[in-house]
């Protein structure tokens, strides 16, 4: 028989996440704070977030040990399996050898439950009764809802209208891990109420919905926000994915010479990513492409504090694309200095491209692809044709981040003709950046 | 750690599938043609069959060993996984151990792949061009969908209309991996043009899915049927899962007290519990409750055999509850005979208490099982609160058949409050029955 799987056995699951804050040349700058713009330190973040979470935001230190209570819930599917994609290296007819880390066997669906359960866990240790937030695709509201039913804690989740409306079985099985779902902008809100005002037809945004999300946890001491991407503790819980792959890499007695994820925040991107860094990385993320970077805010209602990053202002408000994770004007601070420093290199896929590279690999491996994960394995198959075209062995690992139950409306739509690839508008990307406080 | 998952590795794939057929005390009735009302024989069936699979019909072998082919293409997922819901357990506080087997890691969702891929390679080998089959719920039209693609044989889903219009996603999933997907019954039969002229608004069922799939197949040399649970071949494939668990809860060091799963035509019941035979078994279906054991066709417009089975008589459409792969008149002949003889027992479980345990069951173990698989949940849920009335320990194995990712429209209308309980109605089950050739 053929290998096509390399897996590890639960004993193998990490003891420490990887802080890749501790091996790189150069410091990255500080968040400021929304008011001040001066550097914010632990203390105003602690409305926020358990201290636990803000002292790994800005730790150095290379290993951060994962709880046994964490490691316990990894067990239910870490480490999770790393395939050989035989069948589609034959359709491609490449020399190419491509694997793939499955992250959509997480009961959630995808990576995100990785960040989801640590959040949950520190958050209950602290004393936290409420947790909000906000998802735009739905992995990580499905994934944060589940980790609080596994902690007893009430779970309040601001979904993007479009995605809300686009997407009700997601929003079905947030509702059955027992947590809240609202369509963002909504008038539960101050800033809700305000962009509903200014706008009623709005389809929301990722940055609107962390703007409720905050303000529902600033205003109540009893209730803390998580967020799913970006910042530096959330990226952190991610390295678990690359830090199995390399040891998978090894039991398939192979090396990538390219190592691929697709990136919205950029958690999934440093999930697989930051644990290979020193070698060439390649993403896939119109903020890291058309954006500039820079410092800006997280949020539209610049309420978060400022994040120095790719982004493509966070008054700009992305398409209603129907890879939703990968609809957010910035990108994690920890992933844009990165590629600031030439440590990896990204790219841009186009929807029309990353769906029919998804049905082919449905086709070929059996998994249908989150819309986010097509661009990723759009992607790979492109290095695998140019490997053909070369006639060179090349060896490519790619982090599929989940499943596309969820997203069946999308692949309807991509079946019926009725997508289009979209061009993001400069001029209102140049408006966006343009409005942003001259620091940095 | 606690240990929650017990894993085989891929080598230990089984390399022959078990046929109860060799070890019953007793043969089981014969198939009767159904127009002259004798035995059939094996070239009754090949306009429908190939060779290989009418050969595993009949055959008393105790091992059947699986292609290589499909042992490669059951790597992909199998062996599947084998839980201890601890968890669960500790929700219930209850002194049983409950284990779980989960089927829904194929990447069709549920434990119907295990059938469809030998089905394809058998048809493939012979030389078949196209499959026609039916589909409830839809998780068999996914599979056989799935196994068509990699063989790259043509793939025709008849789909009851219900589900068809309940789970358009489903559809797609089919369609994403390259079937055509029609709602019956359909204009494109003459048995389904008949049944609409006779009631143009029916739901349609199983029986008349089934009645349209073996119409194509009988008209067209190149195509051939594909069934999938009832027909001891479909049901032989399906004991990869019971032989698994086997060697899993010996691992475990763990035997079970009780063997739960749950019955629509047989398959899934018969995959985890013919490998556990002569030990008490314990399903959850109607047609073993209300029916009677008598023999009866497989479709309703009578073009099957007869096979000896339990069933609520082929006139009987059943109601349009979500557990759509439980909507069937019959059970596997194998399955009925082995209740016969008492070697396993049957019990029905109401839709309402089903959904409430499927969602305990999600809250605790983060699987959202499919509404069939709730069925079993339940009856799990039920035995663990007895052994803690009882104050005894007791060993409870339930094989959770599928994920309900593409049925999360009924776990809405539950959450809602808009499910109700079903009473099977005694007086058209009667008549149906009544109307019965007396042969048996």
């Amino acid at each position: 028989m053929e290998t096509i799987q390399y897996n590890l056995p639960p004993n193998r699951i990490p003891l420490a996440w990887y802080n890749i804050a501790a091996d790189l040349p150069k410091p990255m700058a500080p968040p400021l704070h929304p008011g001040t713009l001066k550097p914010l330190g632990p203390d105003d973040l602690a409305p926020l977030f358990p201290m636990s979470l803000i002292m790994q935001e800005v730790s150095t230190e290379r290993e951060i040990e994962i709880p046994g209570e964490v490691r316990q819930l990894y067990a239910q599917w870490r480490p999770s399996p790393l395939f050989r994609a035989r069948r589609l290296e034959k359709a491609l007819d490449t020399p190419a050898h491509i694997y793939y880390k499955y992250e959509g066997v997480s009961p959630a669906g995808s990576h995100k439950l990785n960040t989801a359960l640590p959040q949950a866990y520190y958050n209950k240790k602290e004393g936290t009764k409420h947790l909000s937030t906000e998802t735009g695709a739905g992995q990580w509201g499905s994934a944060l809802a589940l980790a609080c039913a596994f902690f007893g804690l009430d779970c309040k989740v601001y979904m993007v209208k479009v995605s809300y409306n686009q997407k009700p079985y997601r929003r079905a099985l947030m509702e059955a891990f027992g947590a809240t779902c609202i369509a963002s902008p909504s008038d539960t809100t101050d800033v809700g109420r305000a962009i509903l005002a200014a706008n009623p037809e709005t389809n929301g945004s990722l940055g609107m919905a962390i703007s409720e999300a905050v303000e529902v946890a600033a205003k109540d001491p009893n209730t803390k926000y998580a967020l799913g991407s970006v910042l530096n503790h959330v990226l952190l819980h991610q390295t678990v994915i690359g830090l199995e792959a390399i040891e998978q890499m090894a039991l398939a007695d192979d090396d990538p010479d390219v190592v691929i994820a697709c990136a919205g925040g950029g958690s999934n991107f440093a999930g697989l990513g930051m644990p290979y860094i020193g070698r060439k990385l390649k993403g896939a993320c119109p903020s890291l492409t058309k954006g500039k970077f820079t410092y800006d805010f997280g949020d539209t209602s610049h309420l978060t504090p400022l994040l120095k990053m790719h982004t493509l202002g966070s008054t700009f408000v992305p398409p209603g694309i129907h890879a939703g994770g990968l609809r957010y004007h910035g990108m994690g601070p920890l992933v844009s200095h990165v590629l600031d420093l030439g440590l990896a290199e990204a790219t841009t896929v186009q929807q029309l491209d990353a769906f029919a590279a998804g049905i082919q690999f449905a086709r070929s491996e059996g998994i249908i692809p989150a819309p986010e994960a097509n661009h990723a394995v759009a992607a790979a198959i492109a290095e695998a044709l140019q490997a053909k075209q070369e006639g060179k062995q090349k060896t490519i690992l790619f982090n599929l981040s989940g499943h596309g139950h969820f997203d069946m409306q999308s692949y309807i739509a991509y079946q019926a003709g009725k997508l289009e690839n979209y061009e993001y508008p400069a001029e209102e990307i140049a408006m966006a950046l343009a409005g942003l406080p001259s620091v940095g």
